[in-house]
């Protein structure tokens, strides 16, 4: 599986409780993370995004640390990419995000 | 200024009614598009994934059309990024973007 | 009852359909909007911003429309909230509340 | 497959331009429509209830409409879920979801 | 009145603050949870779907618990509801809400 | 600088590691604050409104904070405003931020 954030501790639960539901899942998680042009590294950082844009820290932290971790991603990318959080979807969710990543 | 979609009917009335604040909004759209390791690409397909997580459809459309148009960003690199909409923020968000991008 | 917008096309659907829900609705509605110490001015500015902060641009028009005609509140007035939009929610929904507010 | 509605327009879109993430997904809407314990009406109740309360006015009458159709599910069903989504969204996902259901 | 978990430690503070919006709210929640069709226990399910759809933990746990010791709803319940939290809203919310189903 | 909120935690690491991007952020924040019509007062309540109505409890407790310590604004007048965030967003969102008003 590409991803292993894919692994933390909630998806343990799935695969306890859901074992079927979680093998769809991780076809799922596959099939997305193997881009068709772009490379796991963009997708990762879009991720990052998302979740960010919405203020759930906790989502934001595990992407970042699995990006940081398992793809070399560095943190000048992830500002970047923090950057468009900023101008898309205003202060809040963007300095809850650079708290995040500089505490990382 | 690095994005044109910037300057869509929107913007132009920010510029009329409210001057002082498009100068500043103009300045920071550059400044965030103009990422110190990312390029301009990438930070669009961000803002794709991003208004696109959240069901928008309008800004969804801008986004799209003004990558493929300005930057030329493909429907493959859009559909790739919108793989990680679907799996965090589920089939409304990804089906209605999956239908925008294909009616471009 | 203190706000005429809440007597919108929707709420006759909810007066004809919820009769019940409907007269606690209105009750709920003159008690928020007689703030112990805020006048209905500012309060109806909190709920023009609360739903431009999310895009919802049918409720942005009709509470902008009601706060115009019904309460006197000036454009300039509604610009002002909307930079807080701006800053706490982003440029898609700024960009958006602006774009209904010029047309009104 | 068991929800019609994922039939729809856009399901098209995904099965021809995306067919590997078409297959899983009908999987995965499948398992997740072949409840455990609850009823396939029961789900669906609740995935309006879901789309009503982010004002998603599109993705809400597309679901009501498949309950109503496909499964019979009655408006005074559906009118009781809506005051859930009424107590825990506000009332303009409310009032939006009774107007779409009497327009039915 | 129907939903204990109404008289939690907010509303406390509410029939404190603010005792003539407690009433209202009181007889806007009795009236809601009493379904004309559906019972309170299918109710709650769909309560328990919209917060753990928005990823709102806190409101998620309140809400399991409640229908967990009050209602005699079972966790295998409460996980197929989660299924269409996952379908609609993506693996965030659904990973969220399992981890706090799963601490019960 | 108008709002010294602004100055928390959170914006010394965004002045630490993007300086270009505080100073463009600083300048916005001030034009949005120093609203043409309405009073710095008034803008606060509108923030909190704002941040309150979607469940973000840090920011509603940081930007309640403010208005009481800086600005001098009043619980009643928080409490005031916090009855549109019931209206537009339900009672999770209310209860919350009521909660987080009272331990002030």
């Amino acid at each position: 599986m590409k991803d292993k954030v894919f692994y933390g501790e909630g998806m343990k639960v799935v695969k306890e409780l859901k074992p079927e539901l979680y093998e769809i899942l991780a076809k799922l998680n596959d099939e997305v993370y193997s881009g068709k042009v772009l490379d796991y590294k963009t997708l990762k950082l879009v991720a990052i995004a998302i979740v960010a844009s919405r203020c759930d820290e906790k989502a934001t932290e595990k992407q970042m640390l699995s990006a940081i971790k398992e793809l070399g991603i560095t943190k000048d990318e992830i500002m970047d990419v923090l950057g468009i959080v900023l101008l898309t979807s205003g202060m809040p969710a963007y300095v809850k995000a650079m708290k995040i990543l500089n505490k990382l």
